[in-house]
């Protein structure tokens, strides 16, 4: 069972009301550990904050050259999106791509995250508008390049799974036999790992170092993909599309539900991996600020920048603030 | 800042993903702790399960009497609400008794919290669908009995509020003085207590000892109204409305928001009262039973009764089971 240190406060008035405990580790690609908080060895499921890599998995198979899939495409394919209308024609011109269509998608329907998408939509929410459909479609890119059926693309056994989880477990040094996966929320399998193996795999995608060329190679088009257009990454007001942003190129990150978050510090050579271990979404943007503000990944201008994300307000039905989300004094 | 010990955990596959931290006191009308978990003293906003004892102001100045306020009514003042169309009728006709609009409410309008109810409303939703409004019509009766003016009935220094916190001052054995006030969700006032305190406070609710007259015939009222009417505390599917139900007039029980819960066990002549200390809502009821079993207040076949709170399905999108909440094993 993982262990955290009390990390991010919601307080209201003048009182803390609620405390979050988070882990984190920062390692570089050798190994050297940079941060390491609570425990860094427990294995922790990634969930969306994978991405990049199930994305580089769909590039090393040579997708991006057979359907002529540019930085979009890559991006939509790594994100967990909001599901705004921009979103939803990324998905679909990938799909198009690919000669593959909405209802071949076995992610599910559920409302846009971005709520403002949500209460325009005229029409009952699509798969399309599933925050990992892009993954998914990017998943379909790949059955096609393996030959493989579409039918069955989300279980661990199908061709696509195993070679993306083989592409993970080289990039994390690490196996997922049983008791390792799970199955995420869209359905495909999730693979827990600790933090330090965690941080090292986004520590290859900061260098490319330390990995088979093929797989670099992959990581980097991903990498530059993200880079290129943070908006298909995640949305309007998300934390990583902010954190794309300001990171000036020098940060490629993902955030996984059950409050991951998971960046590649290109400057420092090195990943940063955190959890909050209660899951909190809410407190994982704070977190990942502080960190990354102490690991000297982020400057005090691109702090300052973030601010929306590292300190914002508790408000009433009325929208009045009563409290404040942030991290603790110290951290 | 509140210390808890690991008690509910989030499982996916055969892993705990997440784990949430509960602090929690029991104790007798007399200060006998009869379970402690984690910090008891340090003081923590008791948000919406203080409404019994708001309710119990309003009963006390009178109202009952004067607007002929019935089960149903009181039920609704100390209720957190679904929004169903049973509740928004009951704050309806209650605001009616009282000479009141819904215009008059200042609590905000949200949507039904009961999804169903949400998504069968034709219109917007209204202040009637606040899971409070119920308790602020309640606060209207009480402005009416004090010749108060509804304006700025939220506010601390409102006569309605004053005598609203000096009861549970009472109740509480403690001041709310500088920094032991916040302002909740839907704008009143809420106060801090610690769980030893706030346990203490529904062990009078429980035995109506240790009281002066007047606020024992007033928690007495409010009380029984609760156990008379559980759908109006809460609503369909909602873990109080079956642990009154259940609890079989033993128990009398209210929920609050950022992972409170408290229960008046009327056989074991105490106060129960928990927080998740990371406010997860998620977490309580599983916390809750686990320890009402552990107290005694529920025998086997009651905790059996409430399985599906106590331990219930994490779902992906497709609505497959894929991971389990519940008490980790031993608590």
């Amino acid at each position: 069972m993982l262990q955290g240190v009390p990390f991010v406060s919601v307080s209201r008035g003048d009182r803390i009301e609620s405390v979050h405990a988070v882990a984190a580790c920062a390692v570089t690609v050798d190994g050297e550990v940079l941060l390491a908080l609570g425990d860094i060895d427990e294995p922790v499921y990634l969930r969306s904050a994978a991405k990049p890599f199930i994305a580089a998995a769909v590039v090393r198979s040579g997708a991006v050259e057979r359907f002529g899939l540019d930085d979009r495409d890559l991006a939509i394919m790594s994100a967990s999106h909001n599901g705004e209308p921009d979103h939803v024609a990324a998905v679909r011109a990938l799909l198009e791509k690919i000669g593959a269509q909405p209802g071949d998608l076995q992610c599910g329907a559920h409302a846009p995250s971005y709520e403002p998408a949500a209460l325009a939509l005229a029409e009952p929410p699509t798969v399309l508008h599933n925050n990992c459909s892009g993954k998914h479609a990017g998943i379909l890119a790949l059955c096609r390049m393996l030959d493989a059926p579409f039918a069955g693309y989300v279980d661990a056994g199908h061709p696509a799974q195993r070679a993306i989880l083989a592409l993970c477990e080289r990039v994390s040094d690490d196996r997922f036999g049983a008791g390792r996966l799970g199955i995420d929320g869209c359905g495909i399998p999730v693979y827990a790992t600790s933090l330090r193996h965690a941080a090292r795999s986004f520590a290859r995608l900061a260098t490319l170092r330390d990995l088979d060329p093929d797989d670099a190679a992959a990581l980097a088009r991903v990498r530059a993909a993200m880079i290129a257009e943070p908006f298909y990454v995640a949305g309007t007001g998300r934390f990583d599309t902010d954190l794309l942003r300001i990171g000036n190129g020098r940060i490629a990150c993902k955030a996984g539900a059950e409050g991951v978050h998971a960046s590649a510090l290109l400057d420092l050579e090195a990943g940063l991996v955190l959890k909050v271990v209660d899951g909190a979404r809410r407190a994982a943007p704070p977190a990942a600020v502080a960190l990354l503000a102490r690991l000297g990944a982020l400057d005090d201008m691109q702090v300052s920048a973030l601010g929306s994300h590292a300190s914002f307000a508790v408000k009433n039905v009325a929208g009045l603030r009563v409290g404040t989300i942030e991290a603790l004094p110290g951290n």
